[in-house]
């Protein structure tokens, strides 16, 4: 069956979605489906990993360990237990005595482009299913095994609820500028991976797209900071996962306390591995760390306006009216405040699993968890109201 | 001054709309300046309507006349007593001692390409100052003498605040196609008009589009319906305003109560000029109605599904098992219970004034509104916590 049939049944299967209750169930029976075959996805993965060509960071992504698949299994059970996010009235008023009420509803089919991390076939479905959404994945061709294995664990418990067409699986990588131009059948894009991948959908997509394509990440720290604790932020917003899109890249620093600062920093940062230099407006993703002296909060903001990419800016200051003109005058899909950069998180956010971070300014800015995966409908409930006699 | 340098100049000074807590006050000055100089707007309205060459509905839609005049100032005055939707706390939640905040904040850049109808260039810069937004405007040429003198008095007042550049109007048609490029510039693209130029925008656009270009609205009447009211929605929904998005297209009756309630709706619709016909799936924006019958309200479902535009649609019923399956089966920006199509608005629907309906699934689904037109960032106010230590 070719890919367009596929998504035009999906596209028809969402009414089987509607009203569908048991979803937390079903996530369930999915979750022990994978753990009770989990020899079957280790040795498909095996085959991936004995053929892939690439450098060992790609191939690490690439393998599932024992840990990586626990940590699937669990990822599987939170958003199972996660409260349903369709339904809810988030809105509602009397008008003329119609009684208007604004639903959460989900979006559709959602299409999802990833690399080869077999774990996000996993966890897109879930996120995409538990909010109510049909969807179709495109994984790199790289882990096409273990994602072969695990879409036909995931359909053989769907298929016992008659929703097997709610998935799609698209193995062809050329399939996808074909896939972007459907925007009569899917609702959205959510490319997960590198900058080149997102930068490619951005520029094809006619469907709507969900992403970020950098992280250029600052933190300014202001004469009114606490040394310590701007030098425990930077540290761990430097050193504690380098290659995330989270992680600091340029430290900007008043010129009044720089020379403490940074003979402290120098020091913590040194015997962690990390580099500095003078280059800003790059997303490193590596451990080196860009520093400039400012001389003025104003220097600051027009620095972040200038080379960040709207993501996650940081600010340790413990004058609130500093404080307050940065969170104004900064705009990122997260303004960090006296804390780390790394906490710019779904999970952290208590927002359950998320399904990336959007830096885009409509619909969802920030992570995209559930709730993100939904959209409403307006339904008006009235007994004979015209517009002729309001 | 080029358009490229003249929004590059508006994207920066979207700086200074942070903050201003007088938009409210500016725009009555606005208001004022504009009805003092009513003389001059109508004048080279007259200018503009002598030299038109289009049909007699299309210099209609150009000319000013005193009631519209009127309802423009009137509207204006409306805009600038809404509440202020900016710097709201949307949701607040306290993680790990971070004091999480989701605030609501300005999209940015708004572009605005509408057709020969100069109140709309008061309107759209309203709705878009109201919401913190710089505004690009792109009105249909035939209006250009009009816009232009609205657009200069709107610039005087706001040059004494030393905001000139939030405005820009563009006034050459063939930089559309470039605008639509701008995605680093502009937030979002909002196209009022014909379907012509919403595809248009919708196709070439790289900039997020809230729009419909088809508005194609069904109402089904049940065999539980109250005929009186079905009666009374429908004649509402076809004759109120027939060019209207909202105005219904088809009405689906159920089989056992067909041929009461057509004998009634032939008698009052021929005497207000409507003509019945089969065609499925058009818009008319005229006094023509399709009529269908069918034999459940599936058949009604699976009509709307497959000819609908997810715009507005209407069920007549009094069996609340029936109300349910339609809304929940149904997907539309608005689905209307016992009333008509017609009041699918954002006035009706208590959000003011409005920039036009949306059909899209991301971001705003029906009226947009002013909340339609900010996004949120988030804010987390934190004392010194980091990721490794959570």
């Amino acid at each position: 069956m070719n890919y367009l049939t596929q998504i035009t049944m999906c596209n028809k299967s969402l009414n089987k979605l509607i009203g569908l209750s048991n979803k937390g169930g079903i996530l369930l029976e999915i979750a022990e489906e994978i753990e009770k075959n989990k020899k079957i996805i280790m040795s498909q993965n095996l085959i991936d990993v004995k053929r892939c060509k690439k450098d060992e960071a790609f191939v690490d992504r690439l393998r599932m360990t024992d840990e990586r698949f626990d940590d699937m299994i669990a990822g599987v059970k939170d958003i199972a237990a996660m409260e349903d996010v369709i339904g809810k009235i988030l809105e509602q008023r009397y008008v003329s005595g119609i009684d208007l009420q604004k639903v959460s509803v989900p979006l559709g089919v959602v299409l999802v482009i990833y690399e080869a991390r077999p774990n996000v076939t996993v966890e897109a479905f879930c996120l995409a299913f538990k909010s109510g959404n049909a969807v179709v994945l495109k994984g790199g061709s790289e882990a096409l095994a273990t994602n072969r294995a695990i879409i036909q664990l995931i359909k053989s418990v769907l298929a016992k609820y008659n929703l097997v067409d709610i998935l799609v699986f698209i193995e062809n990588r050329k399939t996808i500028t074909e896939l972007l131009k459907l925007n009569k059948l899917i609702s959205v894009v959510i490319p997960r991976g590198g900058k080149e991948l997102v930068e490619m959908v951005q520029k094809k997509s006619t469907v709507p797209v969900l992403s970020h394509a950098d992280g250029i990440d600052h933190i300014y720290v202001d004469q009114s900071a606490d040394l310590g604790m701007a030098v425990r932020a930077i540290v761990d917003a430097k050193t504690n996962r380098p290659a995330t899109c989270n992680t600091v890249d340029t430290v900007l620093i008043h010129e009044t306390i720089a020379e403490k600062l940074l003979s402290i920093l120098r020091e913590e940062m040194t015997k962690r591995g990390v580099t500095f230099n003078k280059i800003y407006g790059r997303e490193f993703l590596s451990l080196q760390l860009a520093i400039k002296i400012v001389d003025s909060i104003d220097e600051a903001i027009v620095h972040v306006q200038k080379y960040g990419s709207k993501h996650t800016e940081g600010i340790i200051a413990e004058d609130s009216r500093v404080i307050d003109e940065y969170v104004r005058r900064v705009d990122a899909a997260a303004v960090m405040v006296n804390c780390s950069t790394r906490l710019h998180d779904g999970g952290v956010f208590g927002m359950g699993a998320e399904m990336g971070i959007a830096t885009g300014k409509l619909h969802a800015r920030g992570p995209v968890g559930l709730k993100e995966l939904t959209t409403y409908k307006w339904v008006a409930y009235g007994n004979g109201q015209t517009r002729g006699e309001l």
